[in-house]
């Protein structure tokens, strides 16, 4: 017959590993840049943008739909989406 | 007279619904834009601040006091802070 | 002799000490700001680029091995590099 503490420690052992927090992995941050020839680059699906570059040295740009670089500028031959996520 | 598996199965349970770790909802980066007319944008308490973009093309920018976006160019109409967090 | 429900509590509060998810203390993201003269800025070992600004109004910029802001205009005299991570 199974002692008590035996049957219990079993018990708990199953609970815990159901658990998925044993303990849980330290998460990080991860970028990459997405750069596109015009004035429009986006960030794939999962990431978030963190800030944008465009060529001939503009620095004004807004974020369009929550995904896009958009540079703003008369003269832009390319646009980079810095595109960040948890890992 | 309850079994000794029963007591234990419900105790743990119980213990593990008190741990708010089952499991641990996954968390994402999500940003918003705040833009402001002038050189200075702030991100709101909770946010931290990725990046600025300033008007008429200046990409001269640095962060004051870890929340606020200043544009440092001469002429600068207006001025976006990128203001992340975990959600 | 231990209660069953003795025995099954302080067996559970054991196993769940050294779970280190009593519950997971809310992380958030926390940025600095690197910045040093010439055209590259680099981001400390931990951090994540999320942006970078340069000098003279350049817009312009590119980020090389995920660590390092490198800023593309002909007249730069510095360069910040924003890098964020989890606390």
């Amino acid at each position: 017959e199974q002692s008590i503490d035996s049957i219990v420690n079993e018990r708990i052992k199953e609970a815990l590993q159901s658990l998925e927090c044993n303990p849980p992995a330290s998460a990080s941050i991860s970028c990459i840049s997405v750069t596109n020839s015009g004035k429009l680059s986006s960030c794939p699906a999962g990431t978030s943008v963190t800030g944008c570059s465009c060529g001939y040295g503009c620095g004004s740009w807004d974020i369009r739909k929550e995904t896009t670089c958009h540079c703003q500028c008369s003269v832009v031959d390319w646009t980079t989406a810095r595109c960040c996520r948890l890992v």
